[in-house]
């Protein structure tokens, strides 16, 4: 007997029929003797429409509002499971965040959870009582609604996983598991039984899609056992869990990748104290987000080339940003380049291997593919290539670090 | 300045054009002055949507569950709402069943409201604030949410007006008010300036569909003062008021009809005592709905013929059972006619005037309308004919009462 949050996306409810699949995997466990919290989802598309209707009616809406009109997703999925667990058998109520309650501090359409009172699902499931709770909401200490921001119903999953000390927290989604790399693109990758939290943050973080950054966080926190499976098939997925429980540790776990980057290179930059601050102030003012960032030492000690990567989409408006200022940081020109893609070698055991780092430029050099930046962590290797090399260099990669499947 | 309640139906609301239109109508009373809550009902199709999803999951489900999903139409457009009027510098906030709250008993799916806590609404009127109410929706005391049947968003407007003593409770749907027959069939059919609560009731019950029959109670319980009238036009609609406040008392108001009704005759039936019990329990027992009853003494003291209606959708259903029954009831032989209306004269004037009905069955048989059925209370007259002759029937009536428009 174990206790856990079975968490289904809103594919795997997207319509009448597999809300009822769903309900047969709960039931599944239910027989099996588990006591099951289930966590639902909005079906899919039906987000979408409601923050287009948002959108429609007032570009700056009230985000307490937009919170009332976007939970309502969520509110008609969790009635619907509760509805397709008893039609089979199963004992089984629904919860809205209100009604729990998923606690959340004030900021509307992007809250964070505080508090979880679960004492009473816990009562009932000791009565044999499946609880239902919908994703994506809570209550705000103004008795207001609020929602977690997108992807956020995986956190509301760990987050009642943590409060009822659950074994496990599956997620249930269209993907079987996580990859040691993209496998539409490296037909060689294979699906992990286990991963780091760590490592988990960092794939996410750098474009994986499978799991929301912040449910990733909270399940590290609280070391709640996270699965990553299928709802169409019945094959375990990857689980994410802490370093100690992995006993062969690779050195690295997966290669990632985001095409989601643009260069920009201010070149000949005055290389005064306080330039970058300058610099990266106004970008920060306009909400434009830098990510890598790579500054080498000047050569004549007076000017430097300065480069950084900004999300593909906010280019434009940093090019403007930057020319606007142009007089006053005293850089030369500023050069844009959106054909670019960002991989990434991602690995707890790196910290205790030497020459990880060096394999990766190897392997990359061997195929002739130029690096134009290098950003490092602990557990991740960075860097930045032309994005006509995309595949080449996953593929590349994915043999160098021994990933490929027999 | 006046304190108003606003209520929108499912068309007012279809789309976002409409919410917007909605919005600009409840700002015009703000400029004017008026405390205004605004009663929202779901975006037209959205409920049947939600019921049909329902039923889909399990033809038998849990009423509580039910009122989960069916719900969270009305909070979708609540939401919309009060962006709608903020967005166009009318302070406002909307207010779900919970919220208020709106406490009901707990029959989930057609549950009765017991009170509404309204006191934080009209603190902010104070300050200058609208306030967005979901309709059909309140709250049980085991704090699940409840819903109060269809057509229920009447009902809430009129229970808020009533809680926070409104001057008048306006309910915005398709048409332009009450009227003194139907406007399709009866081309001189006048829209009534006012009406009364009892006469509206009895036109409610008779097929006009302006207004559901547990709102006008409500209304009438309560004296909140209703207009009906067109979310489509600027003009006023028909006010539902007490008898008193209508100077020029008409002595018919209306003349209603219902296709919906199916005439069973039962012929020779054993004059016995108790045999009315034995014929209407098996019909109460399978929910059959009885309406008209006529029974004449028997001419030979031994057997009489007895005449009833029920819906027609209820017609094959109720000759099956009559049937089944037959030996047990001792009657010849049971005779269906789907065939027939009902055509209703309705005014509170009839009380005290003598010769109504008297001109009502002149005015068929001027015509050669033989009149099958007669049925009367206190401010009505019944009579049921052949569908064949029912615009004859209508316009005849209206002419007869002098109800032709000039």
């Amino acid at each position: 007997m174990a206790r856990i949050v079975q968490k289904f996306g809103g594919t795997s409810v997207a319509d009448i029929d597999r809300i009822k699949a769903a309900a047969q995997r709960v039931k599944r466990a239910v027989d099996a003797g588990d006591e099951v919290a289930v966590v639902v989802s909005a079906m899919s598309g039906t987000t979408n429409q409601l923050v287009e209707w948002t959108r429609a009616v007032s570009p700056m809406h009230d985000a307490r509002e937009y919170d009332v009109v976007v939970s309502a997703g969520e509110q008609v999925t969790v009635g619907l499971m509760a509805m397709a667990l008893q039609d089979i058998g199963v004992d089984a109520r629904s919860w809205l965040g209100w009604q729990i309650p998923m606690e959340t501090d004030d900021m509307h359409g992007r809250a964070r959870i505080l508090d979880v009172k679960a004492d009473e699902i816990v009562r009932r499931f000791g009565l044999g009582q499946v609880a239902v709770m919908a994703g994506f909401q809570g209550i705000a200490s103004d008795n207001r609604i609020t929602t977690l921001g997108r992807g956020g119903s995986d956190t509301s999953a760990v987050a009642l996983a943590a409060a009822i000390n659950a074994d496990r927290c599956d997620i249930y989604t269209d993907v079987d598991g996580i990859y040691t790399s993209d496998p539409r693109i490296v037909t060689r990758a294979r699906k992990l039984d286990k991963i780091t939290y760590e490592e988990m943050l960092e794939m996410a973080s750098l474009g994986a899609k499978v799991l929301q950054t912040r449910s990733v966080e909270l399940a590290m926190n609280h070391r709640v056992r996270l699965q990553v499976l299928s709802s169409f098939e019945d094959a375990p997925g990857t689980l994410v869990v802490d370093e100690e429980e992995i006993v062969e540790q690779e050195i690295v776990s997966g290669i990632a990748h985001s095409g989601n980057e643009a260069k920009i290179t201010l070149v000949r930059v005055p290389d005064n104290p306080g330039i970058a601050a300058a610099i990266f102030g106004p970008l920060s003012e306009a909400s434009i987000i830098v990510d890598m960032i790579v500054q080498n030492v000047s050569e004549d000690g007076n000017a430097t080339d300065l480069t950084f990567t900004v999300p593909k989409d906010d280019l434009a408006r940093t090019m403007e940003v930057l020319e606007a200022a142009q007089d006053r940081l005293g850089f030369e020109r500023v050069v844009g380049d959106p054909d670019v893609v960002k991989i990434s070698v991602v690995g707890v055991g790196m910290r205790s291997h030497a020459g990880v780092a060096m394999r990766m430029f190897q392997a990359l050099a061997d195929k002739g593919i130029n690096i134009q930046v290098i950003s490092t962590s602990e557990i991740k290797i960075s860097v930045l290539v032309s994005d006509a090399y995309t595949e080449l260099a996953l593929r590349s990669l994915h043999t160098a670090y021994g990933l490929d499947a027999v």
